[in-house]
């Protein structure tokens, strides 16, 4: 597996390096997601189950950002076959638009429709830094509770989307769907919510059409 | 509720105020545990349990550390009656030991012999930082997976006890306690693993007598 060790950011401005990339992104007609989550909350098989509804209809890359290990990279080159690389951020518990930027430069981006950054796995920091994303979205699963978006403001505020994942697992939880909704549209009242459950593939299809569209407008705005 | 808004830390000796911290509290007979885990593992219903459990025997007080809210210092205090303070990070990912001294001082600390302090949720920067604890704990729920300790090394390193939450929901996930085991003890071979189930009561038995053996300790280096 490709593993990029991403070197921190010595520029002070990363508004205007996630400015930059984003602008350089729209004219290459390529939409790139950011999706954060708590550790553990099903990014991966998420992004899995998703890949697989939509790699024959564009070109899809992944690059998956921990602290160590390379088992998300590995999982997910295996069961969808696309380009999946691994980046290290040396235990820093972020990335910015600069390691961004040193992620997409290892990829092959001939041809690129779509390319998603897993972020570490993290409810505070990744929020704080705007990695030049065209997107921000994240998953928050069912056994977290329905009251992140009261601790977590800030990750929910900077959303377009928000995951709700395992939702099969509903009934052994004290998760209140409504309340949830409630609670991420006072952080951002134009949040889009999709209930989801990544090990059955409900609702990826929901997911798929979202991305699809993102796609579609990117390419129209080039 | 009490809540305090915590000041950014001046100074950068951040070990140096630790263990400063450390040594006033042995000197006290007080013995702090700094508490960490993921967003959404159980942190505040273990405490409830757990201090049901210890309550009449020790006297325990909880800081409760959040970027906004104070819905746990409230639970708690309403669930076991305790002395329990809200501590507001402005938006930090983590507590130093600065930021702690600055909650312990907001307490009433006459005949404390337990304070507990629930660090933010997040799995990566609060490992970071020695809070100047006399130990560190960590709650892995069933449902964030058994490979966290392969993506978040230094979380593991730290803590000298790992309790592994929410097993009544074992069947529901693939969750392979054998190999937590493993995982945890790669980082650190010496820590300490409690399966429990914080809803019914399950194992916290276990974690109030690990935490009456570390106060009794305490009191006697005094």
């Amino acid at each position: 597996m490709k593993v990029i060790e991403i070197k921190k950011s010595v520029f002070a401005d990363n508004d205007m390096d996630a400015a930059k990339l984003r602008a350089e992104l729209r004219q290459k007609g390529v939409f790139l997601l950011n999706l954060m989550s708590s550790p553990g909350s099903g990014k991966t098989t998420t992004l899995i189950g998703t890949i697989n509804l939509l790699k024959d209809k564009i070109n899809v890359a992944v690059m998956e950002a921990d602290i160590d290990g390379d088992v998300d990279a590995v999982k997910i080159k295996e069961a969808t076959g696309i380009q999946s690389i691994q980046l290290h951020t040396g235990g820093m518990c972020h990335l910015d638009a600069e390691m961004t930027r040193q992620g997409i430069d290892n990829l092959d981006m001939e041809g690129a429709d779509l390319v998603i950054l897993e972020n570490v796995g993290n409810l505070v920091c990744p929020a704080e830094f705007d990695t030049g994303a065209s997107a921000n979205a994240m998953i928050l699963s069912v056994p977290e509770g329905h009251d992140k978006p009261l601790k977590y403001p800030l990750m929910f505020s900077v959303c377009d989307l928000v995951l709700v994942n395992k939702i099969d697992v509903l009934p052994y939880f004290d998760f209140d769907m409504a309340k949830c909704e409630e609670y991420v549209h006072m952080r951002n009242p134009k949040a889009e919510i999709i209930p989801v459950c990544a090990k059955t593939g409900e609702g990826l299809d929901r997911f798929a059409a979202w991305l699809l569209e993102k796609v579609k407008q990117q390419k129209s705005n080039k």
